[in-house]
Formats: structure tokens, sequence, C-alpha cells
């Protein structure tokens, strides 16, 4: 097919949107592939519905192959299923919530767990049913707090979402590794360059996890790898404790004054001063954060976590292990309301479920049996030395909160660690029997017997896909599109104001058609070269064909996109050379 | 590709669903193709989604046959273009609005006229931009009152929406052409029984306007066409008014106690009793029926339609008159508050926005200047004789409210009219300039000078075309698809427990495959003969290929759906007299 671009509904933009944070988003923009319509909600133009197709066409092939069968839920969805698993409530703010016209609760579906389980419990009721992998490929919703980026974090947006249902662990094993071998086929003819980490399951429940993140200097997601090959997503990076520590020897904790030291580095000054035959470092303190947490149901609660004061709390790290509830900075407000809480003097002896305060009280994986630290003494001015974990106090817990760093050990042993930014593409999870049991989905065993079913759950962002590859494919000058999700095959330009340039053009442009190829024509007649150079560069199609004035010595020119190579073509080999360069893979 | 019916996620049901009112929901639902997930809000099983994709891409390539383009906007819309133009408030109950987390006001797009609107005048400012017509095909959403008829009426469908942009009224009418001939394209190819009538515009604003109604018995649209061709919706029916009479010679009007005669019947008969002279009948009444009108800003009002006693009110003639506002009965709270109202003696010397009650008093057409008539007297127990239109009393105006019978003539002298029912399938409208004006889109004519864009608007209910189509091709035993939108194009059976039966089927299967063909293989191994023939008569694909008993006569039987015809084909010819048959169209 061909399409004009004297025609086609395309404007391109000279300047970049004024909210375009990334270069995908300024670039779908600029180049017309996308329009916003509100925070995070995205009209798709013509050039961009192209794109977004062949990204769809791609998934919805593998999907098939691997024998995962199609449908297509609502995204208007009753509240009853949500309220069965909990979700209505945990999703909080997040999820967008309407009335019908009769007072009725419905939401926009952000993932379809529950209507997957029902229906498969509708249809299905033996062992001899399974296994079964459903996806569609649909409109999902989120209310994001802080819509960004354009595609890449948006509140409409476009996934794939399939569910697999066994009735053993052997079988969810299996449907996870052939979903995870669907996504590596997927990702790889879209192109992509991509890790597959480690990842936490959130608010989803379950058990192993994977996460596909293209590799996107932007990204919003950090993850760690080792040269020995370990790769996790930083959420999901698990702390490699110290031994625990023999304390035989350490003297009685023994309470300082310590003027004006609320912050670490002034309380590792004031212990050189104190005891200046010891090195002291931000490393031998036990900082202790506030957080003000709020649960789904609105209630709130304070939380303290205690980690070496040479480590800063991670808030994502933090938000991941403690979904679906909130964590946010307590407030100068909030300490009035907890005097127990001496800010920056804070220490354990005040805390912890069994003390007076009542308080949470969580360390990191580092504060092991027998280490020593520096620590608030819970009264302004003073801080307490020699405070042995295990001895002197005891956390109600540990928690995986602290910044992960360069150089921190690979919990495998693969060695130390190095931190990249990526996109999350995909996601496979082994949510297990979570969704089933609170819907009641069984099935019959080989003996009769009626066993809970157990599920996965597994992701793939479409329209974030589509702005995962721009986010990698780009160059000062525009977009360049990967063949395979290109919106056309080869862009011919007719540049010039000959009217035999503009034939020529045309007819090359019918051959290629002809050829089965996907053809954009600029054929607007009062257009500059410059700005047709300028469009097509933008615009991104891998091939270009100028049909300008060269005609006289009878070449066109042949143009690869990506490397900015030119080449003169005999008119006579223009349209092998095309078909044969738009056919080579990649 | 081959679909095998042994992990296919299909079960058929045995039994109509309990809520289903038409055969296209309870075949749909009962074959496997959808299933409910809250009141009009459907899941498409595999099976519904094969054949609602086939529509999609009829709808697709006849759209860009004619040369629209396509892009997809959100179904989550701002509210703010929808102020601008008034929809929000108009739509009434009738949209789904809801909140985000910051309080933002959003509605799930019912149809896209403001969007559509806002990025053309974005991208466009000049007549030489024009024509352009666009479309998407995208779920749509309203809040019905009263979801029935599964697909026929739900709350969440899928519909493809055009519009097209002229920059005068010639290239209005051009576009709505190549819509119109779009449309007949595509329903032909859909294998519709369709008819093309005049319609009202509604709340869309506008001026021409035609439906394309599917025929079908269990149709909610009435409409209305005679042997010399005038087709129209009920609604849009312009009554042929008598010409005015000459009233020189009819007494003056006289009141008469008529006790005990709230009804036109008993009215009737106290005529006779008074005047036995004359032949009395209700269509000698003139009735004056009492609405209470609710604004779209919720305020109220009265209504008083008058019409001859043997016509009803037409309620949905009415509502189409007045949309968006809505009429409902007067109840006797209402008539307590309007005491100028007197119940079942209502006369037209009370009623009027110049009289004292200031009630509106709109008049059937046949109520012309110069026709006597008897009506209430505004008194219990009395009636006025001989009240003559424009001598005795003068309506406000006119409304199209009264019933069309079969026998009434067609406004274009075609003739008598009869009455049949269909499904509203596709809708075209030339909208004018009403959402260009309100939302200011306007560009450059040929002089330089700003002119206001006209529009079209053009629907086609896609989810609803799929059960127009089931409403009409099937029959007691199940479904009946055409060749162009069947989920497959061959149903082969393997019916037997011959392990050589299913090793022939596949065989089959694979070559009718590889043909190009999409089989459904019932390869289930413990399912008997009549089992999977029920089941194939239900699921309504048009070719049946048997592979049985008939095998060791090396014979296979080819049955057609639609007429029952079975015939027994030796093996060797069965692949070749498949292809044939399923390469016939339609």
């Amino acid at each position: 097919m061909i399409a004009r671009m004297s025609t086609l509904f395309l404007r391109t933009l000279r300047e970049d949107p004024s909210d375009a944070e990334v270069p995908s988003h300024r670039l779908l923009v600029r180049a017309g592939y996308i329009r916003r319509a509100a925070p995070g909600i995205y009209t798709w133009l013509p050039l961009g519905l192209r794109v977004l197709r062949k990204v769809e066409a791609i998934v919805r092939e593998e999907m098939d192959a691997a024998g995962f069968q199609e449908l297509q839920f609502p995204a208007l969805l009753p509240r009853e299923p949500y309220d069965a698993t909990g979700r209505w409530t945990e999703y909080g703010d997040n999820i967008f919530r309407l009335k019908d016209r009769k007072g009725g609760d419905y939401l926009l579906g952000p993932t379809h767990e529950e209507m997957f389980t029902l229906t498969v419990k509708d249809l299905y009721s033996s062992y001899k049913d399974l296994p079964l992998s459903l996806y569609q490929i649909q409109n999902k919703y989120r209310d994001e707090a802080r819509p960004r980026a354009g595609l890449l974090r948006g509140r409409e947006f476009i996934m794939k979402d399939s569910y697999s249902f066994d009735v053993d662990d052997a079988g969810l094993q299996r449907s996870y590794e052939a979903h995870r071998a669907a996504y590596i086929k997927i990702f790889d003819r879209l192109g992509m360059d991509y890790v597959i980490v480690a990842a936490m399951s959130g608010a989803m429940g379950g058990s192993a996890s994977e996460e596909f993140l293209a590799n996107a200097v932007n990204g919003e997601d950090t993850y760690v790898r080792s040269a020995g090959g370990y790769a996790a997503n930083v959420e999901a990076v698990v702390t490699v404790p110290p031994p625990a520590a023999d304390a035989t020897g350490i003297r009685a904790a023994h309470v300082e004054d310590t003027p004006d030291t609320p912050t670490i580095d002034s309380l590792v000054q004031a212990a050189r001063g104190l005891f200046p035959d010891r090195e002291w470092s931000a490393a031998d303190t036990l900082k202790n954060v506030v957080f003000m947490l709020t649960h789904p149901d609105g209630s709130r609660e304070p939380l303290v976590v205690g980690l070496p004061g040479d480590r800063d709390v991670d808030t994502k790290r933090l938000g991941a292990q403690l979904e679906p509830v909130e964590a946010e900075v307590f407030t100068d407000a909030d300490f009035a309301k907890y005097p127990a809480l001496v800010k920056g003097y804070i220490g354990p002896q005040a805390l912890g479920e069994a003390s007076e305060s009542g308080i949470r009280y969580l360390v990191d994986p580092r504060v092991v049996d027998g280490t020593a630290w520096v620590t608030g003494a819970n009264v302004a001015g003073r801080h307490v030395f020699d405070l042995v974990a295990g001895r002197d106090f005891t956390a109600d817990g540990t928690i995986e909160a602290a910044e992960v760093r360069a150089g921190d050990l690979a919990p495998d042993g693969s060695g130390p660690l190095e931190l990249a930014r990526g996109i999350e593409i995909g996601h496979i999870f082994q949510l297990g029997r979570k969704y089933a049991e609170a819907l009641g989905l069984k099935v019959l065993d080989e003996n009769g017997k009626q066993v809970t079913v157990t599920m996965g759950s597994y992701g793939i962002g479409v329209s974030r896909a589509v702005a995962s590859v721009a986010e990698n494919s780009h160059d000062d000058l525009g977009l360049v599109w990967p063949r395979a999700i290109s919106p056309y095959d080869v862009h011919v330009l007719a540049t010039g104001k000959d009217e035999a340039i503009f034939q020529r053009a045309q007819q090359l442009a019918d051959e290629l058609s002809s050829r089965g190829l996907d053809v954009l024509y600029d054929d607007r007649p009062k257009v500059s070269p410059g700005v047709k150079f300028k469009d097509s560069e933008l615009i991104g199609v891998p091939t270009i064909l100028v049909v300008g004035k060269g005609l006289a010595d009878g070449v066109v020119e042949l143009k690869d996109r990506a490397s900015g190579q030119r080449e003169d073509v005999p008119l006579a080999d223009a349209v092998e050379r095309v078909v044969a360069v738009t056919r080579v893979a990649g």
C-alpha cells in the first residue's frame, strides 16, 4: 500500500512538547505518532497506530504459536470479584472506580486475574482440561499518581496479559517456562535490547517472578547484574548479611553527650572527638529512619527502619516490601504526635512492638547479632555507643529497604554487582493459588479429588514496548525504527519541482507497493527538499529512497536511516535494491 | 490453522441462559461465543473473538479502501471538551462518569466527536488539508437504563466511528455519500439483510441522517416503507397533514355535560347520545396527553400533546423529538400540583404558553386550522364540541409524536406505509457545523478567510453486527454463519472410536489447513457422535466434514450447515470438495 503525505493525517512538529521528559515521548509526539489527550492518556495517530498494530501482531503470533488462546474481557468490570480477592481495597487510589446509574460499583480493569479465574471456573472442572493458557490484548487502566514519560507510564495503556492454569506446581513451572520462551521470541523479534531479571511479585501475590527490562538510560527501573550472571530488579535484590559477630569483649553500651549531632556526618565527627583512638565512619552508626505508613483501609501507623548510617533507604525497595501499604516520610507534625521519637536521636531502645512506644522497628539485614553500633539515645543531644544487636536490642524483623550499591555482592556468590537502568516491558509471575483459592477455582484430579488450581500471570506492556523501542532506537534527528515494527517499509521522497520527478517517484512507489511493500510517499508538491529530508529523519522509516536531481543522470538515492549511509542507485535497479534491503531481517 | 476441540477454551451449554430474550443472545452464549460479565457487559470467548475480528477486518478494509484514515482515541476522556459542546450535561445518566485521584472529571467515551474535532483543529488549518475522513474501531460506553438482548444493547460495546471534515456543504455531501457507499459494501460483505432508512439526528445535532437497519423480527427499531420506495425510521416519519379546512358554517363551540367520560371510548358514546344524527368516532375527538419533562439540568415542566383520539402517543417518537429532554407519564402527584389540568377533561383552552396556566401545548400535524374537535372543557364531566383549531384555539406548535400506522401515507407521495422491525447497525449523519463551532475548528478558505468546517459523523455497531447476523442467521439447532465471518472455514468431526478415524480426520484437517483453510477439528476422544453433531450445529460453521463409519467404504460426509444437505464424498476428493465449497462467496 501507499500512504501519500499530501493527504496523510500527520503534522510533524519542530518544537519539543513542553511536557516531554524522555526522547521517546518527545520524538513520538514531534513525529506525529501520538498526541496527548489528558495526563497519561494518549491518542494514537495513524503512524503510531501502525507501529502499535505491528507490535500487537508479533505478540499475538508468538502467543498463538505457543498454543495460548486469545479472548477478550471487558475493561469495565464489576466490583464483586475484586472484593473477593481484596484487590478492590488494596489498589487504593491506583485504580479508576465508578458507579453506574443504579449506584453499582465498577472499576476499569488494571489486570484481569479475577475475571480469568472466574471464567475458567465456569467452564472447566477436570484436570483433563488443564494445562490452559489464555490471553488478551487490551486497554488497561491505572490511576498513576504521577503519569509521566509519555507512553512509558500512562493511565490508559495497552497490555497483553495472559494467565496459566495448572493442576500442580510442576505444571505451573512448565507454563511459566513456556511464557518465558514466548517472551524471549517476542522481544527478540521486536529488536529490543533487554535483560531478564529476578523480580518481586508485589501486590499480585505469588512466588517466582521475573521481569523483562529494556535497557534504557531513562528507564524508571534500576536493576543489578554481576559478571557471574546474576540479574535482579533492584527491589528484588537480597542483601548478603555478614556472619553473626562475636560481641564478647565489647564493653557495655554507654550513653555519651553528643550535642548538636542530628546528622550522621555530625555524629561521626563527634565520635572522632570522643574516642580519637578509633577509626570512625558512617558505617559504624545505626541510622533510624521513620516513615508513616498508610494501609489500604486508610489506617496509619509509624514504622522505623534501622540501617547502617552509610546507606540511605531506597524508597522503591521499601515500597516494594510494604505494598500495598504506602510509606511516606515522617513529618514534623507526625513527630509531634509521637514524643517517644526524638528527631535526630532515635535509638532502638525506644522502639519495637514490645517496647513502651509499640512502634514497629525493622532493620537492615546487615544488622546481625553481635554487631555494635553508635545510635540515638532517644534524648536530644545524646547517642549511645557500643549498642550490640541481639545483646542490647532486638528488632521486630529485617527489611530489604537499604539502597543497593555498585560493588555490593550478588546473593548467589557470583561477584560484585553493577547497576543499570531499564524499562519494564514484560513480567512473568508464578501466582500460585491465591486467586484460585479466593474465588474457588478447583478441578477434580485423577483420583476424583477436588484440588485448587495453580496459576501464573504474564504481562507485556504493548504500548510501552512502542516507546521502549523508540527510547533505544533514535538519534538527534529523530526516530530509527527496526524494520519489524516500522510504520512503513520504505519512505519515498520526491524532491524538486520537476513534474518528471513526481511522475517517476509515483511510479517507483507503485512498483514497490506491487512488490508487497508498505510505502510512505512524500508527494507534497510545495514542500522543500530540506523539509522532506528532515521529516523523513524524524519519522524514522529505516529505508529512504530520494527521487530528485539525480534523476537527470538516471540515478536515485538510497539512504539507510540508521547509519546515514547514502548511495546513488541506477533508476533501473532501484526497486530490486529496495526490496532486497527491506527483506533483510531486523 | 487448526483449532482442536480437545483443548479449545469452549464449553457449549444445553440450556438457554435465563436472561436471554432473543435468539442471538441465547445462541451466542450457548455456543460459547460470549459470556456475560455484568449487565450489558460481555466477554468475548475465543470463538466469539474470531467472529468479531472478521467483522472488524471487513469494516477496516472498506474504510481504508475509501481512503479514510484510522487512528485511535482513548476511551477514558477528560470532561472539558464535552462541556464545551454541552454533551457532558445533555447525556444525563447515559454516560459513565468518574473522577481520578486528583478529583478531575472524566467520562468513558460514548462517541468521540469532540476529540476528533479538537485533533483536526490542532493539526490542520487550510482548506487544502480537506476533505478528510478519520475513523477508529474501539470500545464505547453507554450506561443504558435497560441493557438487554445480549450484544444488541450493551453498555460496553465495539463501534467503528468515523468523522468527515469538509470546507463546505457540497464537500460534506460527497463525504456522506462516500461513507454511505462504503457502508453498503460492508453490510453486503457481512451478508446482512438490511434497509437504509431516513432517520432523526437526535442528540447529535445536524441535518441529513440515515440509518442502516438489519431486518429482524426482534429488532428494537420500527421502520416504515412504502411500495414506492420510501423508508424511514418510525421516529423520522413525517405526518402528511390534511389540507387546512374551511370552518365556515361550523357552529360556535359549545360546552356539553358529559358525565363520567374520562376516556375516548366513553366520550364517543356520550357524543352519540347527545347528537345521534352524526357518525361519531374517536377520530373526531382531540385527546390531550400530559407528560412531565426533565431537562438535562434536572429542571422539570409539563407538556401537553394534543392528537386525534384514535391515535396514541408513540413514546419513542416523542422522545426522539424532545431529546435530550426526557418525558415521563404524568402522575397523580403531578396532577395535584397543576390544578389547571383536570384529568380526563383537559382541553386546549386552558393550555399554551400564552394561557393562564402557561403550560406548553403541542399538537399533532393533523390538527390543522379549520378542523373541529370534541375535547375537554377543563371541568370534570364536561366536554366542548365544535372547537375549531385556529378559530377557537391555537397551540404552541406541532409535534411528531402520534403513532405511525400501517396504511398511513408516505410523505413523499409514494403510497401507503407498512411497518417492519430492524436492528440499527449503522448510522450516517450530516452533523454540520455544531461541533466545529463549539470547539472553534476553522480553516482558511481559498480567499484567506476563516471558515468553520462542516462535519459528518458515521457509526457502525461492530459488536452489534455480530449479534445482528446471528439474529438473522440461525435455526432451531443453532447458529449458521455466513462464510465471510464464520469463526472457521470448516468443522471436521471425528465420529467413532476407531483410531483409524482419528488418524484420517487429523490428516484431512492438516491438508485443509495447508490449503489455507481455518479448521475447527473435533478431536475429542470420548465424546459421542451425537454430541459432536449437536455441537457442530450449535456452533454453526457453514461446512461440516464428518469422518466416521463411512470411512470403511472410503467415504466421508460433507454437510452444509445452512441447508442441512449431506453428501457422501470419496475420501480422495474430500479436500478438493471442501476447498471448492468454502471458496464460494457468501
